[in-house]
């Protein structure tokens, strides 16, 4: 989640060329305040290929922020699953249907042992919000519990059940009372100790814990992919009869890089647990609205005991088209792998970017977090803001986000390849040296 | 909503045909327990074209159940309408993009003057349960009230804030301390009086009420097209300082009928009202998933000061493209012209039937109930469910729902026929003819 001031402000709709001036009038007026829009300059985006898309005057821009097309804009074979589909047949999950079934086995036999093979379930939803508030609701009914911990600057999404638990959205004011916070695992934190202080702060107010859940690769907090001592937190959570749930609609199918085939496509993986329910989302049908829960089938059947799950459009024959589509792709053209060895060498060379507003370089595969820096070390919001409309000036699109909204989130289509690295590498270090300049001149 | 025992009965999975049980095996391993197949024996769907539909052995069915598909299965110029956008970009809504206003223009035209002009907003959902989730974060943060006003067999979706306003999903024990319960509105009932209850006994607890909600067709309440007295309701709940939500997931986009293409598309019209906030969803993009809230100006402005929204595969690129090329549909087929048409003659037909074991007959355009009695005239759902299951043996598609599961749901995509109409009301009526045959037997 970028931060307000990465948007942009509609009190400069007067200073856009006309096409743009009227568009965004004409959106405001239509879809109201509530909306964003992404740049100082905002873009109209008219077609995507790979890592790459084009505004309406067919320039071409380097993609590095969308994660939803992880297999690239607009992939060939998807495409055609999803036309394919859609011209056959387009129901529910109330008939029965062979590729729903085949897609469900599938998914299932990428996770682990005690969430597959007979062990697991996958339910479907329509998006990643939809899949965290079946998550709450089936860790609830499932531990008889309420209480629910997240990290300090959360993302889980917009329904009214998961914005409360959401602090990047509103702040410590948004949060239910039944939601407790703790830091974001960085170095020096204990994990454990925070989480069982979270469970007797629930205690004293008569809560019983159901679940921590954490994105696993910490987007909202900064990216943090080296985060530690995540085991005994998920024991402290179990001790006290609440259950894990690994969000993996950010890292997911694969953005984090695997090694080769036989490895994970989940981000719990590098954390070496074993998550009693598993969220997805964003990149599982590339773009096409798809999400879901996969979770030990003991929980489900203690939420089933309470009442059926029926969701009109998830998992609909078009939907699992496109998820199975992807997750072929994602197979069949090694994109986790290529994330892994691409990610690698941008990370290096992200990292081997000569100055000093750059701080700590991290991730792992294509989800990397670069810092930005005042000269005194500190987070400086402002000049990332600059560098990320900078950037797009010089065809790139990124974003900032973060605690402090000065990290520069880079997690592209993972297609993206060593030249587009190398690209991205150029035109970061140039805007970094061009605003020294500016500010050495000013 | 259908209740449990239309349902297919896992138990019965050795006595089903070996492609079937296997089928049901799978699924239920994968899927899990909180899912439900249709009917004593499930159907496998392989393809539909406009009211049709095929099983995997080429056997053609009449769908009078599924009003997702408004314009007909397999739509030839939605189905391109999606493919066209899936090859050229998918996005999201942080980037301009043309149709997407243009799309919301056309929407918010179908809508009376104080939703539409200026004068109100739409925001894109995927869901009807993430639409009916975001009215319910608009109402409270609108009014600064929590309490929650619905009908006793309300359906208003599956997320956790909607699911506690569904009691049709688990009954009175299932809904948040902060809702309130009214009768549906047959006769003999006082809205406005049963409102002003509400109300007051959410005062006692202590609870601002934020808003009354209703599907303007009353579907889950047994499908009551004639619902009088609704005025006097949202005149209460706006003496209250709350406001009136019309749910038009399921009446919504013409299927309730209208005479000329100068009527309205939704249902609230029928009852005079001026909803304060509309939600969509079901045929919004003929299968495709996207839903919406369309709300006063003023409303989307109090909530966007308590924060921002933000739908990852809300209102993208492919569900935009979706959901023109379906209201272009409706209009240029003239779909709810047609509805009101056929429906009428439909109605008439169903009413004509003479078998004492039909009750009220009632509809609007193409939503039809057709109560099943017993030979007292009470609700009959155990025949009800033979009949549903009697009628799909002779491949008639449809459901029994309603607080006593005794009402034959009649909500066929729109492009249902007159012979479609008259092969309807030929089997209906043979069947009930052989229920009664074999019940004399029995």
């Amino acid at each position: 989640m970028p931060g307000p001031t990465s948007y942009f402000d509609p009190a400069s709709t007067d200073e856009l060329d006309p096409r743009t001036a009227d568009l965004v009038r004409r959106r405001a007026a239509a879809l109201g305040s509530a909306y964003r829009l992404f740049y100082r300059e905002p873009l109209e985006l008219v077609r995507g290929l790979g890592a790459r898309v084009w505004d309406r005057d067919g320039v071409e821009y380097l993609d590095v922020y969308n994660n939803v097309p992880s297999a690239g804009h607009a992939h060939p074979r998807i495409v055609a699953a999803i036309a394919e589909q859609a011209a056959r047949l387009n129901t529910h999950t109330r008939y029965l249907d062979e590729a729903t079934i085949a897609y469900a086995e599938d998914l299932l036999s990428t996770f682990p042992p005690h969430l597959s093979n007979g062990r697991g379930n996958v339910m479907f939803t329509c998006t990643g919000s939809e899949a965290n508030d079946l998550a709450l609701r089936i860790a609830k009914a499932a531990t008889g519990g309420d209480g629910v911990i997240v990290t300090r600057n959360a993302y889980h999404g917009v329904t009214t059940e998961v914005a409360a638990i959401s602090p990047s959205l509103g702040g410590v004011g948004s949060l239910a009372p039944w939601v407790r916070m703790i830091d974001a695992p960085t170095p020096g934190v204990d994990l454990g100790t925070q989480v069982a202080a979270a469970i007797a702060s629930l205690a004293d107010a008569g809560i019983r814990p159901a679940t921590l859940i954490v994105d696993t690769i910490f987007a909202s907090d900064g990216v943090l992919p080296d985060a530690a001592g995540l085991a005994p937190a998920v024991a402290a959570i179990r001790a006290a009869g609440g259950i894990f749930i690994a969000d993996e609609v950010q890292p997911g199918f694969g953005r984090l890089g695997r090694l080769t085939s036989e490895g994970s496509l989940w981000g719990f993986a590098r954390h070496g647990l074993e998550p009693d329910l598993v969220t997805l989302g964003k990149p599982m049908g590339n773009g096409h609205p798809i999400a879901g829960v996969v979770a030990r089938r003991q929980l489900v059947d203690a939420f089933a005991a309470r009442g059926r799950y029926f969701n009109t459009f998830g998992g609909n024959p078009v939907s699992i088209a496109a998820a199975q589509a992807t997750l072929d792709v994602v197979r069949d053209e090694a994109l986790s792998e290529h994330a892994a060895t691409v990610g690698s060498r941008l990370l290096k060379a992200l990292q081997s970017i000569d100055n000093p507003r750059i701080g700590s370089v991290r991730g792992a595969g294509l989800f990397i977090g670069v810092d930005v820096i005042d000269t005194a070390g500190d987070p400086d919001e402002a000049l990332a803001l600059d560098v990320v409309n900078a950037l797009r000036e010089r065809r790139i699109l990124l974003a900032a986000s973060g605690p402090a909204n000065h990290t520069l989130k880079i997690r592209p289509p993972l297609v993206f390849d060593d030249a587009d690295a190398t690209r991205l590498v150029t035109e970061l270090a140039g805007v970094l040296t061009g605003a020294l300049k500016q500010s050495a001149k000013g």
